[in-house]
């Protein structure tokens, strides 16, 4: 079933108001989501926050479950998180590292990961290595595979890095990984919500994402997946009486599912919001988000490619839907607050966000401009237009 | 000025509905805490997550001022976190220990607390020593004092414990920490909001809260105050580029303030609320909250004491709103699930949440109800007839 554009917009109050291009930043709540939780909150207002959550008990357990089918997993193998680097730092600092020790990423990998693993590095001595990219800007699966040796004890990639439309091959990775029985860690934190993401075809260990972006769930909300083999094996690197009760004096018994990385005391309100994108997003189908998600966005950098004068960034055969581009006439700080009072949401990001892709590539700050399903291509071209104009403004 | 008790209540939805002993558990909101969140919520749907942080920035980092205003401290030495755990663990697990060294905590100290703990003890081979409580059942400062020595590399203890009623001499053992130069980490998740919490006074190095208790803010809310020169020595156990921006390819650099223990997404809509909350009570005076509550836990105690039949098992000279007792006729899951059918809301505190206070006191599940300055005598009294009546029913 293609997507029924004209009832997802009409369930989208913000679409009223602006040109909404930011979804890789935060995207657009649809109502369901956003009166799942005000509904919640007055509940809890209105009864008490632990007599709400007991009457929400069960849709508030489903919300496990509709990860689980998002992901192609056990609802064991789910943690809800309080945004996604939280559920990525509790899976990584789990892993053990010892001198020597090799983690392989990738050249675009975001700044949150990267300082965590400059931060392991200097506490194990741990060594930190990028995966050569192919010409075309992409992790090179062939490379990969000739670093490998047994001092590889993780390999740790974004899949869709935040800037330069980039779509590193997950699957390709995780196929190595498992050949070789490498701890696999990908953060698909951009990925999530824009496309199919089955932890199976992906091979990986571990997978994090974040409800805010292309989910269009709320701010505040991550999850986190483990294999249930590996969540097992690993000892979370901090724990509550929920993560792991207090069994006797001078002992602890850690939970057996993946919810030893939670710990007792959540935002319900978030969670439930959470449910309901991720419910939303299942429902329309992820290949038809991807779809009209890759037309959208190839559509606006056809059109941007054509300005004199602005340059396009993204990378890859078939890039995400996160439109990358700088101009020469303003930088990307002034272009953002412009489009701002035109009605255009879009976001400026920093070569600090992704130093080593930058810094190879000479970036400057770039206009990020991400589409999603609900955008038109009026919209689309509309922003294409001001593109253009706003070079004499 | 004395509490207008009309005013609080025409502001509180959920006394029309319950009567709400429940407050250590979690509050009822008063409407501009409810209003803060719902009306963001809504602000977030209508232009876009990032866009209303932009329109809310003075506004959200006016929560940190008001962390500070409660506590008399600087905005700098405050981290807002998910929740109090969070606050708490981030802060615990960014310590260093030795084999030998002496962790020294109470006997009612939180089952959240103490696994975490016995992992650090497993992990660094550091030991736990509960310091004793005098008759009454409060910590001794006087023990304490005697069993400090070199190896003593931290006091961490629980203020007001979940359960009891008890209220351990927080300054008294501040006092000693300082004399002798011993970090001192005070949980004090179940005073904030109850009474006046100033860290120069209390003498603590690290002290963590939360929103949802006797603040009445939402839940999914908790916040760290780190003294300024211990946190400037502490590296966190985890971080993202928010808390130590990516420099350059090989090197990170911690913030200098005590958000280098915050990740860079949050719940904004939460963190409006927890702002909300600390303004309205600080609004209404710690000192004036504190006597009602005293007023109103002291009215409920005496009341219980009276019933054949019911034991009431709190502690100390001066305790603080958390009334806990037990029934000889009904355990306190069926008597929580009979009160919850009659309008009243309590909670049941199982021994394994204070594994080593209830092991020493022979302490079943008992039935905490935990008055706040918006309940009224009637309320109260109600509550008691109702106990002395549901022996029969």
């Amino acid at each position: 079933m293609p997507i029924d554009l004209e009832k997802v917009r009409s369930e989208t109050p913000g679409i009223r108001n602006r040109i909404h291009l930011n979804n890789a930043g935060a995207a657009l709540m649809p109502n369901p989501v956003l009166e799942a939780m005000v509904g919640y909150l007055n509940r809890e207002a209105e009864v008490g926050g632990y007599e709400a959550a007991g009457e929400a008990a069960s849709e508030l357990d489903g919300v496990y479950d509709s990860v689980a089918r998002l992901l192609g997993c056990g609802r064991d193998e789910i943690a809800l998180t309080e945004n996604a680097t939280v559920a990525w730092q509790l899976a990584f600092y789990a892993l053990t590292f010892r001198p020597g020790d090799r983690i392989l990423t990738a050249r675009a990998e975001y700044a949150a990961n990267y300082v965590a693993f400059l931060q392991i590095a200097k506490r194990t001595g741990a060594s930190i290595e990028v995966i050569p990219s192919d010409d075309g800007g992409v992790l090179d699966p062939a490379c990969l595979e000739q670093m490998l040796d047994e001092r590889v004890k993780l390999i740790a990639i974004t899949w869709v890095p935040t800037n330069g439309g980039l779509r590193n091959p997950a699957a390709a990775v995780g196929a190595i990984a498992r050949r070789h029985g490498i701890t696999y860690l990908l953060d698909a934190c951009q990925a999530v919500g824009q496309m199919p993401t089955r932890v199976e075809e992906l091979g990986c260990d571990i997978l994090t994402g974040t409800g805010r972006k292309f989910l269009r769930g709320p701010r505040g909300t991550g999850f986190l997946y483990i294999r249930r083999e590996l969540l097992l094996t690993l000892e979370p690197p901090m724990i509550d009486h929920f993560a792991a009760p207090w069994v006797a004096p001078d002992r602890y018994e850690l939970r057996r599912d993946a919810r030893r990385f939670e710990t007792w005391e959540n935002n319900y309100a978030a969670r439930l919001g959470l449910g309901r994108a991720l419910d939303y997003a299942l429902d329309l189908g992820l290949h038809e988000i991807e779809n009209r998600c890759g037309n959208l966005s190839e559509r606006l950098r056809n059109g941007l490619r054509n300005i004199e004068g602005v340059a396009v960034h993204d990378l890859g055969p078939k890039p995400a839907s996160i439109v990358t581009f700088s101009a020469r006439d303003y930088t990307a700080a002034n272009f953002k607050a412009l489009a701002s009072r035109y009605g255009f949401n879009v976001s400026a990001s920093a070569p600090s966000s992704t130093l080593l892709d930058a810094a190879a590539r000479g970036l400057p700050t770039v206009v990020r401009a991400s589409p999603h399903y609900y955008n038109t291509e009026d919209e689309i071209d509309s922003f294409t237009r001001f593109v253009r104009d706003s070079r004499r403004k």
